[in-house]
């Protein structure tokens, strides 16, 4: 019988360096001998990536914190049948840079969308499942957004104030609170190769990690 | 000031002629001097029309229930900020070929997704807005399908089985024995002039219907 793979996600806010991390990640489990599948959200499979050009998109009607989070659920809902449930069944490991933590940062703690609705589009979704692990990379919004400019391919949610960056921030910590064993905080104001030593830690004491 | 319009859905099973009868809405209402927006869901703004255009399409991955019906409620809520709330607001009518309770028909009654998680997506897409008046057009499904075929436009909901329509069918109606003031049932096995007269007669008990 298949062992089950282990479901890791990372978060953060922009310029945190999520998709640098997760592509570590996945080099790391696959020189332990993994099956690695590397995917992000919103997206992840054909129709969670037409949700989001749709969610990422620019409409002049304005896109509400309401539409927004139906939508990244919707998407989320998707990419889990299709994409990461069946891979972690056939036991390989996935690594979802952002996942469920996202939604209640950006557009609870963000953007004001009540806790308990996203606890029930959740349930919807993705039932009763979490990730194993979720690495959180927290870094000062200024540096952060300072980064992602820098990196010159903002999208509408890069584009956002400081003052809601902030908001994300405590969300997340707020999360990372509520749930440490899952979560772990990670300062990712540091270089690139000090997180990742950070992480490689943290990955080595992973049940079934084949190290 | 001006007094908020009226929001007059229908709603019914495939080929129960709710496009036509709402047309038929329409027209009587422009005829006692009201100004009437006629929308449609899924769609009815530019937002929900590219939504409607994924949960309508061939997706080879298939749309699971939980996908369905978030992306439907991601379009009503853009379809209600966009469309429907500033028309009533300004005081013109709005009449909806469907809206929320065939998200109850459809993915609840015919696909088991549980009612309690549809009030909450219900809760964040139009908070406690509800219709003034939903008119039931309720026809034998084996009836309905048939006619449906017959215009030769079907869409994947058009293709679901016959079980399937039939439990939308007691969905509808389980919805209208609910709420009996707010969806009046019309037996839409008619032709449609008698349906339509029907329909005239409740019209004509609308307050403030400019009759």
């Amino acid at each position: 019988m298949t062992t089950r793979g282990r479901f890791i996600t990372l978060e953060g806010g922009e310029g945190a360096g999520k998709s640098t991390q997760a592509r570590f990640v996945r080099d790391w489990l696959s020189e332990y001998g993994r099956e690695v599948v590397l995917t992000r959200e919103p997206g992840g499979s054909p129709l969670a990536e037409a949700i989001r050009g749709i969610v990422l998109g620019d409409w002049a009607e304005g896109v509400t914190a309401s539409t927004e989070v139906l939508l990244m659920f919707a998407a989320r809902a998707a990419h889990w049948h299709t994409t990461i449930a069946p891979a972690l069944a056939a036991g390989r490991d996935v690594v979802c840079d952002r996942f469920v933590d996202s939604s209640y940062a950006y557009q609870s703690a963000g953007k004001g969308v009540a806790a308990a609705g996203l606890k029930a589009l959740e349930k919807l979704a993705i039932d009763s499942h979490r990730p194993d692990l979720t690495l959180l990379l927290d870094i000062d919004p200024e540096e952060g957004l300072r980064r992602a400019q820098a990196r010159g391919d903002e999208n509408r949610f890069e584009q956002e104030t400081l003052d809601f960056m902030r908001r994300v921030r405590d969300g997340f910590l707020a999360r990372a609170r509520a749930e440490p064993q899952r979560i772990r905080v990670i300062d990712a104001a540091r270089d690139a190769d000090a997180v990742s030593a950070e992480i490689s830690a943290i990955l080595a004491e992973l049940p079934d990690s084949g190290a």
